[in-house]
């Protein structure tokens, strides 16, 4: 029998794929919960009868019986529902940057706002199932990494923890997204004519999403310069990461090192020495794929990792970890 | 000596094109007149130093010796702002739909909002030089062209004047535009995400361009279908007109009818028989193109006509108004 | 237990949709035929292990135990392939135009070459399942739609069965399609820098579709106007079909016969009168989206009509009609 | 009284530019000169009639008095032309990578070809003249720059040259550019469907332009990495160049390092402090604009240089060579 699921933010383009998602997952059935900031027309067809929708209130947790409760929501409404919903008895998969830091000082500096939750900083476990799949299914409150972290840790962990990469010389992770990544919400940067034709950087060197590098591959922030990048096209993420080797190593060598990391991942593709993946490898799709070129005479190295923002940086993600809560196979719903 | 004119509404997609023109234009001087309604960033790079700023006011226009103002203002502004301007010795070159329609009565039913300034309706001269070249040096207040009646006129009139068109039979108007015609303001609607991969069709059969077609081709509103759509593009209009012959004629025939309307016309190209243009074709340009393809066997037949929305439809044709008021060569600035 | 099916062309995008559909099918498993002419790379990513491979011949279809062939394929190699995989046991789904058209004659009028298989022409099956669903599960060889047609057919059919349309005054269909539309083999005018920003009109009242329009509407050729466009965009296709009523009828009464008509079906959408529906709408689906406008006083019409050419126009359609073939539920594997 | 310029390679996308340009520059007429291996159809609107067309030899030099000839060619055409016309006569600015490297080892390792022009190779002037104007005027044949080295020489070789950067930590230039660039010879790379919504990173360490920078910069190979991407747009050239400062620096004073070595150059804008140009800035203009971000606490410095490629990354550049050697103001038709 089918659990029963909360999409709390599903007029949002990451509430869309959860919809879509989780329409076709065979042991969930969506609700939609309406919260009072929602303003935007839904995304599916006009007069397209779509899953229930019920308030975004602890009430319609329990009313609903709702199991899980998905929020890809703003980071303060996050704040705002999770802990009420917590005691409604659901589980919380939240999509936001809420519960990714571990202290609020961390959350203050780089979020630039006061936690108004701060009880749960310390007690949500951080959703990237390659290196926490032991802790996810015990969580009660899964914080979904951010999309250019999620590309950018799968990439950046295994050179740092095998010693590759020589971190004294730095990292760096030149960022490229979609459009999508700054959400549905109209905005000039975001508006067709000024998007199309054009390519920009933004938050050079102090992106919000960087802390989220630093925890997971334990880089200082000296070594490592991360700029986001603004894609003419609307989902999709692709960093390119610049590193030394500490020692002669060649593109066989590094990727023998990301084969034995994620050896049985079912989500993680790692190329032939020499081929890297673009955003149409990825696009629709959970996977993260990773290929790295060498020159071995001067010991230079690049790694492309892409992901689609919206699944496995956002949405897809978000259920591969309710998967693992609710004791599902991993990839259920996600091939 | 240069005359110097000033552009309302400067930071907006046409204003932006008027700068453009008006800085190369070797017989005019611009100055920025900011309104209050002003509130996007300019267009222009970030530290360019730009032609003057000055406030949008009628003082502003004697102090600063200017001779033109072009509004590139939504029309509630374009009302408020030209009787005053005008009455400080300015003409005036109206890139809304305050001016374009004949009546009071007519502008609500279309425009949906009441007339503010019905004085100067009866007086402003409609600005499509190819039609009415003969009346706009002496105007004190041209009405600019809508984009799609651009497009439309220039392609239909000739057809019905010289009686080839059956228009009992109808005449179908099958629009498309790049998504700067629906301005620079941030909506949902003209999200890069929602757009791009997009095409959508809207205010079918009752879009307020209609009855300037009706007003300078003759025809009734039930001869005449009309429906707009949105190109993922950022500028252009292409429109595919159909007709019926009223008496056999071929693609020869109907181009002969056209190149004998528009000879000399600087800027209207008329292409051989069989032969459309398209978007990139006029591009950039403040040209109009059109092509014709005819089924002799049956009498039906289709007109092409694309211009640049943001010139031929917007600012080129402004300049081409002002070259007319102030006695300049017509296509000074715009080759 | 699955049934094994065969994808010759599935380079294609169409055949890249018929990999995508037919992997997550519970009852097909595919496998992939390699053409002689066959030249592009795969679209999967690369070092993907995706279906086997084998060559596209009859004695694969034999080796392999192959139950049904789709043939996304040009024309000319359907019509070789067609005959021989048949005689080996393999019931055939074509996607291309090549048994559409009833005769030789009509075949050489509209695609300009000769017939090279005629003895199937007439043997063929219509794959429209919405119209066709009796004949099409004893066909051995069924033709799939032309993506167009597809998108007219459910649009026009209703109009001129239920007398709605003045058929003498003529319906025009303007067509508008992404660039997938013409395949994958790179040719200058599906070069991105060619196509975007750019829109363009081409085959105009003379492509090769409209045969199909006319078969199945009862239109005569000159009661009915297509021209074709091009999008930049890559995939889906939009209608608007202008049409004079033959008698009163409002938006709600066009609606009432559309959903008479396609009461009961799974892929088939009407909207709300006054509402349509855009390319989004059906993005990545099989579905065929329907919307009425009406102007009443005039008895002018509009209908919009949407799908993604490479499901419901060609790959969605296509595994259709192989479950109504096989006897599976219709639905399957494409909701 | 005009000079006659020859355009060879005219159909191209920057010879198109050449012909835009030269068309309103007043001191210069074109010619066009049709080459033999020419065979796509040109850029300008059917019937449009342009400027004359010749052939692409010698003699045709001589006849119309041609004074200096563009190669818009690939480097093979450019090295069996050059010689020859200026033999009788003309001055050659070639767009091609055919003479921009000093020796024939290093362009056999760069582009993988033998030179058949190698008496060129040491007298032809690398025109980029910010860095060499006072060699320009006196040139046979004028090598134009590539378009990535142009946008990374200008922003790189300052931060080298004052010591700002380190050079022994290594800059890395993250170079992302317009399908332009690549041509107009159709290729599935460049094929609307596979680059819309795609993003690819190509010539990762190894790219052909590399050893231009490294001439400029006065860089190692090991301390420039350098790897390429395609942008789904047309045109523009944006660059992300990390570096680590060499002693404490703010982006003020990387700011007036550049300000010191561009005081008075007109096409290179650099940005107040923290701020930092997109494509959009310098599309369709012949300017490079820089701007710079600093985290001073770590010394991590970051600088965004961008181009139009088709104008200052090839046809503009390109007449403010000719402007030079031609003994014109520098800036003539470019503004």
């Amino acid at each position: 029998m089918a659990i029963r699921v909360g999409i709390v933010g599903f007029r949002g383009y990451s509430g869309a794929e959860l919809i879509r998602i989780l329409s076709r997952h065979p042991q969930a059935e969506p609700v939609l919960l309406e919260h009072r900031s929602d303003s935007e027309p839904a995304l599916h067809p006009r007069g397209w009868k779509g899953p229930k929708v019920a308030p975004a209130t602890p009430q319609a947790v329990r009313d609903e019986g709702i199991a899980v409760v998905f929020l890809a929501t703003p980071a303060n409404v996050s704040m705002e529902l999770a802990p009420s919903m917590i005691d409604a008895g659901a589980k919380i998969v939240d999509l936001s940057g809420a519960f990714r830091l571990r202290t609020a000082d961390n959350h203050r500096k780089w979020y630039k706002e006061e936690h108004t939750a701060t009880g749960w900083l310390a007690k949500a476990v951080y959703g990237l199932p390659e290196f926490y799949r032991d802790k996810i299914p015990a969580a009660t409150l899964v914080s979904n990494p951010g999309c250019y972290p999620t590309a950018a840790n799968l990439a950046i962990r295994p050179l740092v923890a095998s010693g590759i990469a020589d971190r004294k010389a730095g990292i760096v992770c030149d960022a490229k997204s979609g459009v999508s990544g700054s959400g549905r919400k109209p905005s000039l940067k975001s508006s067709f004519c000024e998007v199309t034709g054009n390519f920009s950087a933004y938050s050079i060197l102090d992106h919000r999403h960087v802390p989220e590098v630093l925890m997971n591959s334990g880089l200082e922030e000296a070594e490592f310069s991360f700029t986001a990048h603004l894609i003419p096209a609307d989902r999709g993420i692709l960093e390119t990461i610049y590193f030394r080797a500490a020692k002669p190593v060649d593109a066989a060598g590094v990727v023998a090192a990301y084969e034995k990391e994620y050896a049985g991942e079912p989500f993680v593709r790692i190329y032939d020495p020499g081929k890297v993946p673009d955003l149409h490898a990825v696009a629709h799709t959970n996977f993260c794929d990773i290929g790295v070129k060498m020159d071995t005479a001067t010991g230079r190295g690049v790694v492309v990792s892409v992901i689609d923002n919206l699944i496995k940086g956002a949405a897809g993600q978000a259920v591969q970890n309710m998967n693992l809560i609710m004791g599902f196979a991993e990839t259920e719903g996600l091939l």
